[in-house]
């Protein structure tokens, strides 16, 4: 299976991307994913039990329609907590767009991310609907993917290409992310879309797997969002032999996880502020739940983070945040390997001595420029 | 009641500090409290499930002696993950003292601070304490106060003096504590004396209850250290009448938690890098302890703290904080006030319209002050 660097849209996908004003600063804002084969989707959203307008709108959504069209998102504006108008605000955009683009609100799936609490201009988010349609194509997918970039250096995007029975079959991801990024989930918003024939059971299994496997394996500053949402479309336009439930391992599945994966390792290599990429690996627990979790407890020690940045070989933090991690660790059996810290590529090895179950967990360090773009940001 | 912000011996102790040796940089590093009458004891340990060597040995001696007459302590040197060799190191300090003092071994209680992993020099220990044990007087408390210190840039102490049927009582603390500062507990040392005549049960009830409502009620980072102990010795000097188990809200009680938590107060004003001292304060929370678990979840959110670092009144951090709390916060139901942030003292007030009780805690913001301080610090 080939993993390419760069977002290359499945048959039948469209993209575009435009700055419409909602950031102050002119920078692309808004951003349309469209397919002219209507597709089926499965979907993963932040379990902070404070959620955004758009993530209720395409739960309403997800229930309502079978097939959708179209994911609208916009950056510079999280439509957070905004209350029953911030809600209002997201269906309005999807019905703008669903009238522009003559298929039905329900088949729209909305997005945003960026400041809390500021009311949503759908104002002008209607004003770049036109536009938007009108400028659709296959290649404006590199004009999305910078319209949902907020303090993100560089866009994210991954595409494997592989066959299913001699049929070529396209899984094509963007995402931005590169702070409060914690598992279940960081704030991310990640679109994958796919031409792959295959039934809403099995692109739902495939979509857990490849999120658990991904997303939830990373973290920059263990804040967790309230906007957080994968979206994933097939429009079963490859014609491949139709993928059914109970597929994990399959090429589908695998494809998915690493463009999911390649796409989380960007986040946490564009953490804000980060220096480092950093790679945690915990052995000899006795569940990959329990191994997952003493990785995440250090990867989220402020301590430790800061210790890899100033490139300070202070294992005894990463033994003081294992041992507070709630996993019933012992001094006797615990053995920490730490690798040179002068790199950008850093390697963690921490065994437990209590089974033989493992998890990796990716994250970076903590800088003063994490402190310079979270003081400043709004 | 009054609180003095000093250390005033009561009656019967003494105490005094050096510079051994065990810190490079030739700055205090070795404490001794010492009273003449033997004394009860109660103590408080990290649950940190990786627990320093002088942890243990505490533990041993609380089990084996009822009493107790002096507290050595080091800085500069955790002796933590230090295995079996660390044990006998903690075992031989608290042996030389007590032949030095003609007093049991058991009866001498042990803490260390510093770097975590590296061996305690016990030699160098064992050289200063015929020094340290000349120079005890009662005076010798603001040169211990001072051997304890490590990132900490001003020592902490506090006294109550009270009066129980007519005869006056004093509680005196001094703390050490400043980064690594995470609820049960913080990398913390507080020792705690009093002349007053307490039953063992009475003692160890008004500690849990002070520890609970002071030090478990702090973050500085969120990150629980390996060392933490709160050592309270009552030496029944004063002869008051002897207060028996039952004694919440007694004066003593009262006294107690007063003097704990203004040393909370202390290392929290004095948290790593801080430029701002933080009160969260839940309301309308089902539980205490859930009020407690949404205060403390704010609390160590880098994106809050480093918003009140940059004066930048980004109350959508607080709602995330709070929806990621594991509380089953509504937004509905969610009101935030946030104090004017351009000031030393920030007041965040969250009501969650769940129910009557509340909690406080208390936080610093983080800057790039607390990264320099701990990329740096061995």
């Amino acid at each position: 299976m080939k993993i390419i660097k760069k977002a290359i849209l499945p048959k039948g996908f469209k993209a575009n991307g435009s700055a419409s004003g909602i950031k102050k600063s002119g920078k692309p804002d808004l951003a349309l994913i469209y397919t002219d084969v209507p597709a089926i989707a499965a979907a993963q959203f932040t379990s902070n039990t404070v959620q955004a307008a758009p993530l209720k709108v395409n739960k309403l959504h997800l229930k309502k329609s079978r097939f959708f069209s179209a994911i609208l998102a916009n950056s510079g504006n999280a439509n957070c907590f905004t209350g029953r108008q911030g809600f209002r605000d997201a269906v309005k955009s999807a019905a703008v767009l669903g009238r522009t683009l003559g298929i039905k609100q329900e088949s729209v799936l909305v997005a945003s991310t960026g400041i809390i609490g500021k009311r949503l201009p759908a104002g002008v988010i209607e004003k770049a609907v036109p536009g938007l349609v009108r400028g659709l194509s296959a290649r404006g997918i590199d004009r999305a993917k910078k319209a949902i970039m907020t303090t993100d250096v560089f866009a994210k995007e991954a595409t494997a290409v592989f066959d299913i029975g001699r049929v070529p079959v396209t899984v094509c991801g963007i995402a931005k992310g590169a702070g409060m990024i914690s598992p279940r989930m960081a704030t991310m918003l990640c679109f994958v879309m796919t031409d792959a024939v295959i039934s809403p059971g099995a692109l739902r299994e495939a979509l857990d797997k490849a999120v658990d496997g991904s997303f939830n394996c990373i973290t920059v500053d263990g804040c967790m969002s309230t906007n957080d949402n994968v979206l994933l479309l097939a429009n079963g336009a490859a014609g491949n032999p139709c993928i059914r439930t109970g597929a994990a391992g399959t090429p589908f599945s695998r494809a998915l996880r690493s463009v999911c994966l390649e796409l989380a390792m960007m986040m946490v290599k564009d953490g804000e502020g980060a220096t480092k990429f950093i790679r945690i690996t915990v052995r000899q627990a006795r569940t990959e739940g329990e191994a997952r979790q003493v990785a995440l407890a250090i990867a989220n020690s402020n301590l430790f983070k800061t210790a890899v940045y100033g490139e300070n070989p202070n294992f005894g933090r990463i033994v003081a945040a294992a041992g507070a991690s709630g996993i019933a660790v012992k001094e006797e059996s615990l053995r920490v390997r730490l690798g040179p810290l002068n790199r950008r590529d850093i390697d963690v090895d921490v065994s437990l001595g209590r089974g033989r179950a493992g998890a990796a967990v990716y994250t970076s360090d903590l800088t003063p420029e994490y402190i310079k773009i979270n003081a400043a940001y709004n």
